[in-house]
């Protein structure tokens, strides 16, 4: 069994979405002195690796911790997209093995936009007519290799469709180094109340 | 397969050790005027479920992000200790079958403080004694049911002995439901670099 971690890591200089600037850590003792190392971490809740529940676009959508557990947990398909260079479309997608239930991964360039700490606002995203495909397939889950899924699309609606059918959609993966594949995703976020999203970390087991 | 959520909900009502008031979450956009909702999330390395790492405690210890992920998922034991109403010692743990690389969790009446918004001062332990068996038989990682898992020894020799020998500390744990059995436990902390400690959402499967 072999654990690939597919997290962005979080800094204090992590890119954030369109370059907003959320993310806050500081020492919350001094080691020297308390004997003891603490952190105070304030984090926007689509900072990094991270999670988007239905409620984050829906008025009457379901928050993260209202979803079944198993959208984070199980077989997982990661297909290579890399070699497109604009967004991902329907036809792009019909030559792959998708099923009902499937968590669905793609891999794009965007895996290798990471080094780059500014938001890059090109990236390569999935178009409605993805977002569409996947639906009408019911995936179970979705994620992403950059902080956004639909670049500046009017209306959210590669999102809206996704996420009016409990698709959650995971953000902000890392998976330059992650070949196309079966494993197992282990992808929980962690356990706020009426979130609307939450960080995660992302986990594929190979085995 | 059934997964069991063991994760302390996290709100701005949770309960922090010694009553400190880390936690702040913020509306971060209107949904009415924006048509979206986010938060921005203040919280610190040590608040509900999360994971001890060595560097919390030890001058050179390592934090988190260095730790092998094998820590963090795995198959586990959960061990019934409620009848217990004041430390575990190493006779405690005797009649249990504990071995190298186990990840042992331990259920003790914390788990039925949960309900109780205030941090209780009087919780079951782990005595240093418990603590130098559960390293002496190396095991992998170490779970409990409360904020912390030695109240006051002076000089935290519990924390100490565990963090000495690379064995993380999962604290705040809740286990009210959960039976004595094994599980495959799945519990990664968000990779903050450099975490001395870190939230997690934790997970239990059944099998």
């Amino acid at each position: 069994m072999e654990i690939i971690d597919i997290s962005w890591p979080i800094t204090q200089n992590i890119t954030e979405y369109k370059n907003k600037k959320y993310i806050n850590i500081i020492q919350a003792s001094d080691f020297k002195h308390d004997k003891v190392r603490e952190k105070l971490i304030t984090i926007h809740s689509h900072t990094g690796t991270h999670i988007d529940a239905p409620s984050h676009f829906l008025h009457h959508g379901k928050s993260l911790d209202q979803l079944n557990l198993n959208k984070f947990y199980g077989p997982c398909k990661v297909f290579d997209l890399s070699d497109i260079k604009e967004k991902i479309t329907d036809k792009d997608l019909e030559k792959f093995n998708i099923n009902e239930n499937d968590i669905i991964i793609l891999k794009t360039k965007n895996s290798f936009l990471h080094e780059n700490i500014n938001f890059t606002e090109n990236f390569v995203y999935l178009d409605k007519s993805g977002a569409q495909y996947l639906a009408n397939k019911k995936i179970k889950t979705f994620g992403f290799d950059y902080l956004g899924i639909e670049r500046n699309q009017p209306e959210h609606p590669t999102h809206l469709i996704l996420l009016e059918n409990e698709i959650p959609i995971i953000e902000g993966l890392r998976l330059k180094d992650v070949i196309e594949d079966e494993y197992i995703l282990c992808c929980f976020p962690i356990l706020i109340k009426e979130a609307d999203g939450a960080p995660a970390r992302a986990i594929l087991i190979a085995q």
